[in-house]
């Protein structure tokens, strides 16, 4: 095999309409629309509105959108009994990929004419399905899964913390769901878009994306990237750590992009959004540290963060537990997938590739007892 | 897109020293071995090994490899509680579906050096997993998952119902699942390889392997036929009907290959069972009308029997139910999706491929006060 198709690196793999990485100036964009704009300017349920029905919504529009997800939330009783007989020790990404997978159980996709309907009550009922296991693992708590915030980022939260969410929060996760949303054939869209090309259901396909996500190559950056800038109390500590990680060539998560040259479109806005969250929280150390391991890095390996990076500084000032951070990915990314499942099923090809042969020629049969060992 | 890049076929996604499809002679091999060798001689157990482990086992490996598979038969209790509360109408690849994803959280795999004890987990459990559901929901019995019957295929038939297989019947269904164990890069086993290459867990990639083979063009063609072979009485019915069924351009499941273009060669090892089984129990009209299609597929159409459609006779004449059939497919398919699993993570490149974008230019952004119906 030519080594640079390893991967399909650079190899088409089918079309879009739904997103750019890396054209069309600033680097991203969802259907034509400049992620700054879409992180600067929408919510979130603006933004999944735009990938899974084509168009940015009225005013009408997107006020009965919100209110269908709002009325959505409620999980099915058994999703709860066996989300309450997962291990308290489980992934979480294990326990979002077995609720995804139980609840198409219970409603099934029967015809492709219902697929919005599904995706919608995914997209209503994923914050529940993920803070009611854990409400439950950790403090024998059965939630109550509706909310009154309109959101899905706000809900997630009031669930989470069993109160209100705190209005900057809720801005804060709108732009971080919106960053999160959609990033064009990433390895679990892929897996979405290959399940869905045997027209199976859009639960499995969600399921494997769940599944595919969850691989360390893939989500969970920035959870790595909590675990290493929470050990450092000040600046100075970080960049000396660093500087021995460099030494003992670890990898450092949440820096450079696959795609990306230059930077990541989407790392000044969630940064802006964690200095702001740092000054409410009066915070004094995780802030000051993630800057100067952006310095660093910049400095040592000219490599730029990327989305994930200060997302992790983000959340933990939100109260986000960091087992909890590739789960909001999922709650965020189900509408990029969603949305390539229905591309894919509007002009379908079943995804077969070919593979090179490196195995044995064909050799006659030995029975048993001619065998070595 | 250049047309013949959609779906990527012909287009080389990676290395395999698992299987060739349609070449080497006769047309399907495992690790070099002729699938008429392997179905005439082998058990699946035998197979599963060569696909797993790369060679074929000596008779004392064979023995401790069967061995242990029976010693980890055992549904742990939570994952039975969760089968209960699956509807008795769930499409049962979704529950085959589920009951792996969570498998996956009750034994999670906390590194790649437990991926064999995980996957021969898997195998010794998956025909409890569908049975136990199948059981419990349709007679509402909780059914013993252990069994005496050394073989997979033996312990699936006695579980589903409820005594000691037939020694024929042991026979086919080493010989069915062998047919179905391995076809490289099929969607599903992509779909696995390109979850593997996140470096997610055994279980996310076969859950997503399962998702993707439950879609009607890849699983499911022998349910389809079983569908409409047992419409027909008689031969001339049968003829009758696919006059008819010609003439208003219906699809005719179990017939032509996407890879194979004059035969496909596990079609006359499972035909001679279906035959078999006939006999044993008395058939008079199933496997003729079977064999009716055939010809008049051939003489009309020029279409040959694919691996599915003779054995929907042969796993009906077994008192296997219609939905069950894709199960086993899963049954069997598990030890190929494991194996590709295994390659993948040996020599890894995460699989990203790129699309062609056909979406809008660059556009500016819309206030929602501005923005049109």
């Amino acid at each position: 095999m030519a080594e640079n198709t390893a991967g399909l690196r650079g190899i088409t793999a089918g079309e879009t309409a739904l997103c750019t990485v890396g054209q069309s100036g600033t680097g991203l964009t969802y259907r034509g629309y400049d992620i700054h704009d879409l992180a600067e300017h929408a919510e979130f349920e603006e933004v999944a509105y735009l990938l899974l029905y084509g168009r940015l919504p009225t005013r009408t529009q997107l006020e009965a959108y919100r209110e269908r997800l709002q009325g959505m939330r409620e999980l099915p009783q058994p999703l709860r009994e066996v989300l309450e007989r997962l291990p308290a020790d489980a992934h979480p990404m294990d326990v979002m990929r077995t609720g995804c997978s139980v609840l198409g159980n219970l409603e099934t996709e029967a015809d492709f004419s219902e697929q919005d309907w599904h995706i919608d009550r995914m997209l209503a009922t994923f914050p529940a399905m993920i803070t009611y296991w854990y409400r439950y693992a950790r403090d024998g708590e059965r939630i109550d899964t509706r909310s009154s915030e309109p959101s899905i980022g706000g809900h997630f939260l009031s669930l989470l913390h069993g109160k209100p969410a705190d209005p900057l929060h809720v801005k804060v996760m709108h732009a971080s769901l919106i960053l999160y949303a959609e990033h064009e054939f990433n390895a679990s869209t892929f897996t979405a878009r290959t399940c869905a090309s045997t027209l199976s259901d859009i639960h499995s396909c969600i399921t494997g994306a769940i599944g595919t996500l969850r691989g360390p190559l893939h989500g969970g950056a920035n959870e790595a990237a909590m675990a290493m800038i929470e050990q450092w109390r000040t600046p100075d500590e970080a960049e000396r750590e660093l500087m021995g990680m460099f030494e003992r060539k670890e990898k450092i998560m949440g820096f450079g992009h696959a795609i990306y040259r230059k930077q990541d479109p989407r790392n000044a806005i969630i940064k802006a959004w964690s200095r702001q969250l740092a000054e409410q929280v009066g915070d004094d150390h995780l802030y000051p540290v993630s800057e100067r391991v952006e310095a660093v890095m910049d400095r040592e390996k000219g490599l730029f963060p990327n989305a994930d990076f200060f997302h992790a500084s983000a959340y933990h000032f939100m109260g986000i537990p960091t087992p909890l951070f590739t789960p909001i990915f999922v709650i965020s990314r189900l509408t990029g997938w969603a949305a390539h499942v229905k591309e894919q099923r509007a002009k379908n090809r079943i995804i077969r590739p070919s593979a090179d042969y490196t195995g044995p020629e064909l050799q006659p049969w030995v029975p048993i007892e001619e065998r070595g060992e």
